[in-house]
């Protein structure tokens, strides 16, 4: 929709499941659809891979066949260790990895959103075997749908997006469920801190239970982090250290607004 | 500002401190605004105490002298407990614990705002000293500025916010604090569900300390549940239980959703 709006005189071609191409077909009247992968791919100019990351390779080895040595590749996973392993050897270094941070608790061709990447970082995972010319190409595309790029290596992109993605996301689910367990009637008393603290644990739960997979031992040593800063916030709380207790506020609000 | 939207014939009087005398003057030009509260206080219909809880107890008994016997006083502080015992000797079963639940992570009056009430929820904390009058009076009040009232106890109230809004905005300002204080770089790669998740970080740490403080038995029970939860999350992240998370976020998804 991005593409659409941004460059429309780009063909957009869409590998739909069977079940989404009729809805894919009603969003894009003037696009090609179809739940043959093989089909949609060939002769394209750049592939990009939107689908669960543990579907990623199946669905590359599905294409490969079909596609021009010309073509470049890239995705909008949310891991990318695991996406670069597994799509580097099939497309060698006409593959960049990418992750558009962009996106709601929303899902569907129903949410899409042509406005969506307006601003949004959007990190690419290159490598030693990446082509230069790939590199810039992928670069271009992402750029095209309004991002602002930043290059990291796979496995250091994981270990970031744990922090800042990731953690919030468990965090989020974790406050939902521990509130509903202890004390349900709590959440008729919920206010917009409640609601904004959770909002993203209306997300998707299969493809969040993937994300978290992929990324476990960097999301494992992310909630072991917070657990030590819950237990700091907890002993000033114990103490009765107002002095401290109103410190740690302090440094969070400053964290917090750095970010507006 | 609520009511001098929905009821024009209100006569406003502010105690303010001496600080922000002239910027709410310039807020409610119309209104009588004075940082001696026995002067404001005197042959009020209503009182209304919005301060800081831990200065409520000496504001009232500076005004006590001045307080007419029908008059009925009320607060909007976020704890109840603390505040109901402070607050009912001196006004007797003319005083009504109220907590609106609204606002937001802004402070002052610069950020008032005449529907900031709407629809919100109120709890009411009447005691068995509570005069039937009183509760009807200060019910009506709070009515009037656009909030449903529900009524508890004061206990049960700080069992209940511990977990619907003070847990929140504890996780909000540990998990700030913690991806900062583990991996800085992770903030420069934060898309809008780590924005979301922290939002309430942003919060005034002086009055935030103090909520902490008044009601810090049930937020450290409160941050024990949490970390119960967490561990039951790990566990399914460490086992690779894919079907057991995958239930976990479904669960936080429907509370969640619920809320909407």
């Amino acid at each position: 929709m991005a593409l659409e709006k941004r460059t429309p005189d780009c063909a957009l071609r869409f590998w739909a499941r069977p079940a989404s191409v009729e809805k894919t077909r009603r969003a894009f009247p003037s696009a090609q659809v179809s739940s043959h992968a093989a089909e949609i791919a060939r002769n394209a100019n750049i592939l990009v891979f939107c689908c669960p990351v543990g579907a990623m390779e199946g669905l590359a080895k599905d294409v490969v066949g079909s596609v021009s040595n010309e073509a470049l590749i890239t995705d909008a996973g949310s891991v990318k260790a695991s996406v670069v392993s597994a799509m580097e050897p099939i497309f060698a270094g006409r593959f960049v990895g990418a992750h558009p941070m962009a996106g709601s608790e929303q899902s569907g061709i129903e949410s899409a959103n042509a406005d969506l990447f307006e601003g949004a970082t959007c990190v690419l995972t290159p490598t030693a075997k990446t082509e230069s010319s790939a590199l810039r190409g992928i670069s271009d595309f992402w750029t095209s749908v309004g991002c602002k790029n930043l290059v990291f290596a796979a496995d250091e992109h994981d270990q970031l997006v744990a922090r800042s993605s990731h953690l919030p996301h468990a965090v989020a689910s974790i406050l939902a469920k521990s509130v509903q367990g202890s004390l349900p009637a709590a959440l008729a008393v919920t206010g917009s801190g409640f609601r904004d603290t959770t909002r993203v644990a209306a997300g998707p739960p299969g493809m969040w239970a993937e994300i978290f997979l992929e990324n476990r031992q960097h999301v494992l040593a992310a909630l072991n982090e917070l657990h030590s800063e819950t237990q700091v916030f907890a002993n000033l709380l114990e103490t009765g250290d107002r002095a401290g207790l109103e410190k740690f506020l302090l440094q969070a609000r400053d964290v917090r607004k750095d970010l507006e």
